[in-house]
């Protein structure tokens, strides 16, 4: 049913392919092992134009890939020079964690993972060591980690190129953005910056010590505005290429995060194929494999299972974890009103089970123990949105605001740890609704970073909602939303294919793009200038190559006629 | 190379076929020639909801359609019963109208075009006549025509089953728009509001004596948001049944209006086709068609072959005419730093001919000369932003807020002779510059309705521009704009095809849908929540026909997995 079907092969060639013109170049940071890549695009003026790249080495052609054996411990030097981790006997792995039973299909599909088992860190505790390895912790004991040093020096990309587009002073002056209350250094971004932004909560780096792959980056409302695309296993769980193919096209088109929404069967072992090949963070939402492993009653969960399956997921270096844990007891009959409910998948789940128990939230009623957990391994809350509005009638409701302000005073207790926290928002939120979002997560959680899905602006267009949704994702990532998750032409009516997955990203890539142009974050509007200058000068090829989607431009413009039609608008 | 080739006869069987569980209803006026009609769609749960319908007969399986006789002449007894026009021998039509030599095929496209021919008509002056036939002159008369009653109602349409969805006055409360500024009356639009806006000139209702086939609609900031698709020739021009079936496509999906941007060969006779069978309004830049009777030499422009032009297409039926004189002499210079310079077409035509004169424009200093064309024909003014920027950098520039102020100017003269009129805007802006637009609009139009391309928020997404724009165009919509024209994914690459024209009108449909919701239009919001109460229980086939897309939220939904893994988001 994939309307795009293309041969895996061809496929998997696609998704590495280099972009046009492009080669993949390094900022070198203070210590060798420090190299932040960056796509480097040559004009055919001769210009070269620096960019900002999520690709990791799937667009290298020098790089070598075996993804049964994952990409390069990067990181690795840098943990181990901090010495505060240890490596333990992990977990031991169980059929249940796949869903099913020992049989042959498991085993082959563990076999095909065997060489990508790591023995998992963890922080150690006692003596010296506060059994605390954030990144927030470092931050406030005034520590500057590699891992922030990649962050600026990734953010600040080259610059050196923009400066032909920026001299003219009196056009900064008429097109300076409008921050509205974001606070974005003037000059470039140091180390030091990082490690400030970091310690006071306003941005988070997703990276678990399990997690050596990941090409760090920031969320954060002084930083780019960043997108998250969702993959899932396929119904019939094929390939580990396949899957990882999945992770490498997402990443291809500008995914900053991506999230593995994966249910069913296969899960754990899907789950090392992506994360041992992913050089960016990869977050979950641990409750659905928790509800897997308890067959799908959602009234048989147990804290206990819940517990088991995150010490699962941060062994093998999830780096962030949807955790529904605002949801409170009292706060759902606040949804007995609403036209559609509950549309949270996570949300249902822990509404039935708090409905079924007339108990509160174990999520809730172990935040801390949760965060014991997460700061043993530098895994990143991102609080969920159990109760986010499913259409725009339930937009701005109570029971959205009263999670809210829950999620609030989870992210002070979190803080309590230097647990690294993020905030999931709506969802669907009319234009005229959105500032009210902004200001009220602002105010209540205290300026830790929002994360929004869209939101949809309306809901009349079922195959558009990738539209429908950038408009309100380019709006309130202006206002200060640090990450847009993505949502595809698929959404409510179906599971996306690969074409889907990119419409998604793409649209989404103009929406986090609008908003950093809108703050006026530096330099992010001199790729529009060349972009502009190119094509003015009818310098076609260059107009594709600086585009967001160089393939699709290149093959709208053949298709058509001569060419200075085009030059109108 | 259009991709989506579909053979002609299958097109336009698609073209015509009625939207699925949908039947073409009318609104009763206060005459028996007076019904508006209404899209009614029945839900599998025996509710019905009715939508405003642009589409004209083309979907109405009743209706007998022959495309070399065009559409019935609805409006012939009410311009009739005015009793203030006259038919006239019009002006001859030469083989330069259609812009070349009277060979064998002008000789056949015209004898396919004999039975569209009409005797023109014009306002009579003398006795007790005005010379002047303007809806805004009835208007400032007092006199409520049946254009206006007929607009009133169809803004109106039928609310009946809007009840169910706001009777939760505490949602309704919660969901109250934000109109920014726009007077929005609370109960049903009256035919005595729809007059007041007209006579202030906040509202046109572009509908030419000479187009009695026109579905009368009003564009202004306190109406539905309206939106315009541009159709052209084919570079081979093929045959009256392809042309009408561009503009047929265009309507079906939801353009308000139609702008006719034929160019080169024979396009006095595809005008003839478009117009006659046009339930819309039919915009047309005039200067492209003077352009081509002078051989494409801007230089070689006068005022007497433009004078003749603007007869010419008055007297076939334009509605309104893209004219850009405030684009004048002493502003060109004004470009010269600029990034992209001048990319309006009609607006690089007017430079290069003042430039070669060193003269003020024809267009400025002949206004109000047009003006006494317009009036006598009822052709509304778009006053053209000839100086409208090409790319982001360019935006809110000296050059473009000259010229605007300038239309503020012309908008005085022109109403001084009752003329209707709207002024184009960009274009081009980032987010955070968007309000400015609207601002000096506002302030140096008088409220004359804003009719903005897009506006584009970055320049780095060419195929994807339908999106990029949709941004700005709800946004600027929200603020007060009253037509969006739209933007395809084509755009800046080369001509849309069929599907490139359903995907910008989809998107700015969207964009559209997304202002009203936002402004609080009454009852914008009851389709979101009808379909929103059909996804909630289930009822796949509302969900999709509710759509702005039935077709393509069916077939989504179809090709991929499990029914209930969808209410996800």
């Amino acid at each position: 049913p994939d309307r795009h079907a293309v041969p895996l092969a061809e496929r998997l060639a696609l998704t590495r392919e280099p972009f046009p013109a492009s080669t993949k170049v390094y900022l070198e940071g203070s210590r060798p092992d420090l190299r932040v890549p960056l796509r480097e695009v040559l004009l055919t003026n001769g210009e070269r134009v620096h960019l900002y790249d999520t690709s990791g080495p799937y667009t290298d052609p020098n790089a070598t890939i075996d993804v049964r054996r994952g990409l390069p411990a990067l990181r690795a030097p840098w943990l181990d020079s901090r010495a505060d981790t240890e490596f333990y006997t992990g977990r031991i792995r169980q059929a249940l964690d796949d869903g099913g039973k020992d049989d042959a299909r498991l085993a082959q599909l563990r076999a095909e993972a065997a060489a990508l088992q790591r023995i998992p860190r963890r922080a150690r505790a006692g003596g010296n060591h506060t059994g605390n390895v954030t990144q927030m912790h470092y931050a406030r004991r005034g520590i500057v980690t590699p891992e922030m040093e990649y962050v600026a020096l990734r953010e600040n990309g080259r610059r050196e190129w923009m400066a032909q587009y920026q001299r003219d002073a009196g056009r900064e002056r008429r097109l300076a953005g409008n921050p509205l209350g974001a606070a974005l250094p003037k000059g470039p971004i140091t180390p030091e910056f990082v490690r400030e932004e970091v310690a006071r909560g306003r941005a988070i780096i997703p990276a678990n010590i399990n997690h050596p792959e990941v090409e760090p980056m920031a969320i954060g409302r002084n930083f780019l505005v960043k997108i998250n695309a969702n993959i899932g296993n396929s119904a019939v769980t094929s390939s580990i290429e396949e899957e990882v193919d999945k992770l490498a096209w997402a990443i291809r088109w500008g995914a900053d995060n991506v999230m593995d929404l994966s249910t069913g069967r296969n899960i754990h072992t899907t789950r090392d194929w992506i994360v041992r090949n992913s050089p960016v963070p990869i977050g979950t939402v641990p409750i659905y494999q928790a509800l897997e492993k308890v067959g799908g009653v959602a009234e048989d969960l147990t804290w206990a299972i819940f517990r088991d399956t995150l010490i699962e997921q941060a062994e093998q270096g999830v780096d962030y974890f949807t955790i529904h844990a605002g949801l409170r007891l009292p706060f759902i009959h606040l949804t007995a009103d609403r036209m559609t409910g509950i549309v949270s998948r996570g949300g249902s789940i822990m509404a039935k089970w708090c409905i079924a128990h007339h108990q509160e939230s174990f999520l809730y009623t172990h935040f801390e123990e949760i965060c014991e957990i997460m700061k043993a391994y530098d895994v990143s809350f991102s609080l969920g949105d159990g109760l986010r509005p499913g259409c725009a009638a339930d937009a701005n409701d109570e029971a959205q605001f009263a999670e809210l302000r829950t999620l609030g005073e989870l992210t002070q207790l979190a803080w309590k740890h230097d647990v690294q926290t993020m905030i999931e928002g709506p969802g669907h939120v009319p234009m005229h609704l959105v500032q009210a979002n902004m200001d009220e997560q602002l105010q209540h959680c205290h300026e830790a970073p929002f994360y929004t899905l869209g939101p949809l602006t309306i809901d009349i267009a079922p195959g558009y909602d990738h539209i429908a949704s950038a408009i309100g994702a380019a709006m309130i990532g202006w206002m200060g939303t640090a990450m847009l998750c993505y949502v595809t032409p698929k959404e409510h009516l179906g599971l996306p294919d690969r074409e889907d997955v990119k419409q998604g990203i793409i649209a989404y890539k103009i929406a986090a793009h609008a908003a950093d142009v809108a703050k006026g974050h530096p330099g992010a509007r001199a790729r529009d200038d060349a972009l502009s200058k190119a094509r003015f000068e009818f310098r076609w090829t260059d107009q594709f190559n600086l585009g967001l989607d160089p393939d699709t431009a290149r093959e709208f413009h053949d298709e058509t006629l001569p060419k200075d039609a085009s030059k109108v608008a």
